[in-house]
């Protein structure tokens, strides 16, 4: 059993790597004194693991509550934080009750600002079962649910008393989910470290990703974003704002497609390579940065086929200035300065951005 | 200008009384650097106040976004929030704007809870124009809306960075929205003071209540709550559990009328003759302190006719034990002692509520 602590001043709490069940039942025992659990979690996760995890919480005495709700970030909404809300006052879930995410990030999100929100807060494990949500989601405190007009509008930040990481769960993963995660991951090398960049390539051209791998790549991953999170818990001092290379357009991409074409670490993956595109045109970096960024993206399987109009180059625009972390009028930008370094509160003026686009999309 | 800090360790801030406007903005330029503000109001209020808000303070170059929403308890819910997350994306409000919620109690839960929320969190500022609101809910950081199922549900405890009051709000306040706020102010007396209790009584006695009589009151209530608030702020350490006389019973009764029949002030003052009774049963307190707090409550003005059906006796204490305060299968309630002395977390048996409840009912 490995850990590591996210040593943040009001609420520190550890991230514990475990492939045996034993180590999720200690770390209740050592992090949450009450036995009653509420486990939310997704008619994909559901059928393969909430019985079992069900059973093992039963013998050892714990009360357990469980809803399950529709798989898909198109249940990431006020509706389903409504339902879960009247389903737990309905079964008696009350304030000495933990709120257990069961599931990838649309579970870890959904159920983390339902844990942040009912009766003012309640006491909140996250158990990432998706690659995307054990090296991203469920670290570090973001909760949220999408609103008409945009992703994570209403949301909070909501620490959980641990997050338990159990890489078994990847095996039931396919393939697409895999390489969902895998544009977090490609994320953390360009942004932080050329010897993980370097690492990764090499797992890359191996034929088989191995679950060894996965072990160390989910580890490095957590330790990468645990620094983060504590230095900047709430995104005031800006460092924080790192871990969003290549969100900005990531989002704008995710809601001009309605959460329909592309999964989230594909639209991150291929707003990586529009930040190395503007990065180049206003030479922030060089050439050879945007192509080892290029290169460590479809190295992973991504692809930069995005099928949209060029109408959409506006459209575009208009959604990264909505983008929550946008304070100003002009775009603000997390840019790749080289290869593992990036550097994030980069204003760039419109017309550059629509010239980028415009290239990016030909 | 007179004002109370709210000593809190992470987020102190300042209760502001003052009938001069110049001291709103003043307040502004001290606790928030940022001009821009979206102001959340509903459609009682926004008629009388709004546009002179908006006219002063574009006066001093704030940008001003304003939301209205349609009065009353039934607005308190996902829905309105949900509208206004929207609208607010609508009109670019960003990080940097400062939330005022300029109304009584629901404008103040429901704007507080968006301001906890919109983007994980934006400024705040509660600006109480109800006489309910400047004594109990515009201080302290409760924020929330109500679900199906049951009221204050989805929340959160969120600080405003400053409170002002102005007591020439509740000029245009008619007599049943006075003696909404005077249910919560005679809670003040009877939980923490013999002294406001025997002021009070003399304040009623009279023929008419001077604003100068409210702004004593409404000071003194601020103090009280200011108090209780510094030392738990969360409702950890149990002693906040004390604003709750008479609310365990409160919520009850306006849940099975379904928020239609009672004021929140009425059914407080209706709960606390309710553990008055509670209390005398089980000799917590004596004859002549119930007799005390019947006394005052009916001296406010209140009477305790409840027109209920002796077959909701039994659903009243169903709902009873889902309050979100209670965290065991008997109902915890804030009981009093004596006149000005109260004690929380006392928990009484099912049938000794019942039969309580019987007899009240009768």
């Amino acid at each position: 059993m490995k850990s590591i602590n996210l040593k943040l001043k009001n609420n520190p709490y550890p991230i514990i790597f475990s492939n045996n069940d034993k180590d999720l039942i200690k770390s209740f025992k050592s992090f949450v004194p009450e036995k009653k659990v509420f486990v939310i979690s997704d008619s994909n996760v559901a059928p393969l693991y909430l019985k079992k995890i069900e059973g093992f919480l039963k013998k050892e005495k714990f009360i357990v509550q469980a809803y399950v709700f529709k798989a898909g970030e198109q249940s990431k909404n006020l509706k389903t934080l409504s339902d879960i809300y009247n389903y737990a006052l309905k079964v008696g879930v009350d304030r000495k009750f933990t709120v257990v995410a069961l599931g990838g990030g649309v579970v870890g999100d959904t159920a983390g600002f339902f844990a942040a929100t009912y009766m003012r807060g309640i006491k909140l494990v996250q158990v990432p079962t998706s690659l995307l949500a054990m090296v991203d989601s469920s670290v570090g405190g973001k909760t949220g649910v999408n609103v008409e007009g945009g992703k994570n509008i209403a949301g909070a930040f909501y620490q959980p008393k641990f997050v338990y990481i159990n890489t078994d769960f990847l095996k039931t993963l396919d393939c697409q989910n895999i390489k969902n995660g895998m544009g977090e991951i490609v994320k953390y090398a360009v942004t932080f470290s050329k010897d993980f960049y370097n690492k990764l390539n090499k797992i890359f051209d191996k034929a088989v990703v191995t679950q060894k791998d996965f072990d160390e790549i989910v580890y490095q991953c957590c330790k990468f974003k645990a620094d983060i999170v504590k230095r900047d818990e709430k995104e005031v001092s800006g460092v924080r704002e790192l871990l969003n290379f290549g969100h900005t357009f990531a989002h704008a991409l995710e809601t001009i497609t309605e959460y329909k074409k592309f999964f989230h670490g594909e639209a991150v993956a291929i707003g990586m390579l529009f930040v190395a595109n503007l990065a180049e045109k206003i030479k922030f970096c060089t050439e050879k940065t945007k192509n080892e960024i290029y290169k460590i993206v479809e190295n992973a399987g991504f692809c930069a086929k995005l099928g949209l109009k060029k109408t959409d180059t506006k459209k575009l625009l208009e959604l990264m200035k909505k983008d929550k972390k946008s304070i100003s009028k002009t775009v603000r930008f997390v840019l790749p300065k080289q290869t593992g370094k990036a550097v994030f509160g980069v204003e760039i003026k419109d017309n550059i951005i629509l010239k980028t686009i415009e290239d990016f999309l030909k």
